[in-house]
């Protein structure tokens, strides 16, 4: 016997989807109930980096969680490329008629995220246990679970499951007849936190004979850098002196200085493309990196998951308001045109500016070309800045 | 004993290269002699697509050669792409400010060109044998050769040789300490003539499952088509039947028909990028094919051999005028910077429109995205129509 409640919209996963998507529909007056078997601290406390598109940004302050976002963050209304010794300067502003990206770290997007709702009385769930997703698509759908290890089975009832459990998550098992497509990339990223202010007043991304560097900023004192590396690397081979070698190496330019300082976290990631071509299934929709993934490279991902939360809530508020399906029957229509064109933006970022040990001298020179390109053509400028801003939400 | 003839410039080819070249020199009162091993008939009857930029054929016109072209050529102002059965019409000229291409086969352009320097008095030696280029790159570099199988050995010295020997001539060779880039791509063309009428007033560009397709106009009776085939396969494994088939499935659209008729040549080619990143040493300079090669897809080939012709002839009339060699030793990188921008269109076009047997089910999609990309975004559109017309000759 498990206690049963029942809920609008059951949302598995306390990560930007979710949470966004909570929100949502929180100010339209749909009910739902978060979800995660991680706790509060563990979410709050995964560092991540963070790039919003404008318009994501956007939504953070109509969702009234702009606040501290507008205190904290950094503004950027441009880029820099470089290749070699030369660096460009890429002004997303002018290119893109006045937008540009905020620069704010996933992990403070998700506490504002989870202290509004906590604040305007939303339900979350952190930290529960033997989370059971069979029933995800049964005509009543229902998750259930344990809020602690030796509490007992309750069951959550909904009219809809978002399943915003992430990669790893199992939501995605249960979308039938779907076609999942994945590229895994022949190269890693070695992050480094850094006690050390900013070398440069925007991001630096560079191609380099000896691989990719980013040089990023976190705050006025905490430094995010990155370089390519090997897929199957450990942080080990990394010392740090081997790692500031690496960033004057790929970063040099005339007149111009690393700022150095004791690196205080390091860590290796893969970089993977992924999507999933059917995002749902009767009454279960999966969003963000549950149905896709990006490399890190063009900063897709979180707002990748905002837009799918967004798309998501339009579909059950047009549902809730006059019990018309037409909006969520086409979510996973809607979702995959975004979301191909935020992979075919990821994947040509990360073709562009890694050295891919597969490919042969002519397609590595063919990437210094595009870089080339990019910096010298304002129509390529634009195409990579309309981008990298955010493309327009669909409808 | 040989017979030894002075010049001022030693052309070795008679193709595109060669012949603008001659004809920019000799409007500069600079004396050459144009060899080539291909009589003058196997060089106007080698049928061969052409399209041409808008300043090559502006370049036409300044020559006093455009009147025949400006007769029988096609001007088109806009390309179809195609994917599945949707298409979507760009408007180079809109896009580009003014500018279009001109549908003008490659064997036509020839034929005016050699026309024109015979009755300007420029000097041809067509089907000459026994060549011999290990000179080219002497104090005083010559080419010795005989007129005909039993005729004697004649010695052509010059102050300078141009390379315009093609892909297969000999003239790369002397280049020292060059490095080649190359990729072959895992595909080839299958082209063909077609008595018929045009099914399509522009060039239809299309991606289908079952590989590219392209359609272009020859003249009011006569149609060109092609379709991606297996690299390594041979015109006998596709009769008309066959190839039909593939045009119509390929190039399938509502309330559209393909029209037919009598294929009367056939033909298969390989695709293949490749890059000799060295275009000069000493008195000797090469050009065209010679240092260069695209695929097809891009429309690029001619006209890249047209541009090293008029950089050459720049620093041949600045050497000739008061001496200085400034633009003559720049000539490598002044082309090169051009040759890498027109490998990379080539290269993205070739890679958005062929279904390449060696990628994954991702990467294919990608280029999908690639396309649904460049017809919904105007910045890509101008990026993709820029390259089409031309990119402006540098100073």
């Amino acid at each position: 016997m498990t206690q049963l409640t029942r809920t609008q919209v059951v949302i598995v996963g306390a990560g930007p989807a979710g949470l966004f998507l909570a929100h949502l529909l929180h100010r339209q007056g749909i009910e739902s109930v978060v979800l995660d078997t991680r706790t509060r601290e563990e979410i709050e406390q995964t560092i991540r980096a963070g790039v919003l598109e404008d318009w994501t940004a956007d939504l953070m302050r109509e969702l009234g969680l702009g606040a501290r976002m507008d205190r904290e963050a950094h503004f950027h209304t441009g880029i820099t490329l470089q290749h070699g010794q030369t660096r460009c300067h890429l002004d997303l502003m002018e290119l893109t008629g006045g937008k540009r990206v905020t620069v704010y770290p996933q992990h403070e997007v998700l506490r504002d995220l989870i202290a509004g709702l906590e604040a305007a009385g939303g339900q979350m769930l952190f930290g529960v246990r033997d989370v059971d997703l069979r029933e995800v698509t049964a005509a009543r759908p229902r998750v259930t679970f344990r809020r602690r290890e030796d509490g007992p089975l309750e069951t959550l009832e909904g009219d809809f499951v978002a399943g915003c459990d992430g990669s790893q998550g199992g939501s995605r098992q249960f979308i039938e007849g779907r076609t999942e497509y994945q590229k895994v990339y022949p190269f890693g990223w070695l992050g480094i936190l850094v006690e050390a202010p900013p070398s440069h007043h925007e991001l630096i991304y560079a191609r380099h004979e000896r691989g990719f560097a980013l040089l990023s900023t976190r705050s006025s004192t905490v430094q995010r850098l990155y370089i390519q590396c090997g897929a199957g690397e450990h942080v080990s081979a990394y010392p740090d002196e081997r790692i500031w070698q690496e960033l004057r190496a790929r970063l040099a330019a005339p007149d111009w200085q690393l700022t150095e300082g004791r690196i205080f976290q390091k860590g290796i990631v893969g970089l993977r493309s992924f999507v999933t071509d059917r995002m749902q299934q009767g009454p279960l929709f999966i969003a963000g990196d549950a149905a896709h993934i990006v490399p890190p490279t063009g900063a897709k991902g979180l707002n990748l998951a905002v837009a799918d939360a967004v798309y998501l809530f339009r579909g059950l508020e047009q549902f809730y308001r006059d019990g018309h399906r037409e909006r969520l029957e086409r979510y996973s229509e809607t979702c995959l045109r975004r979301v191909w064109r935020a992979e075919r933006f990821s994947w040509s970022m990360t073709t562009m500016l890694h050295v891919d040990p597969t490919e042969n001298a002519f397609e590595q020179r063919i990437h210094v070309a595009d870089l080339e390109y990019v910096t010298h053509s304002r129509a390529a400028a634009t195409a990579l800045a309309e981008n990298y801003v955010g493309l327009p939400l669909d409808g």
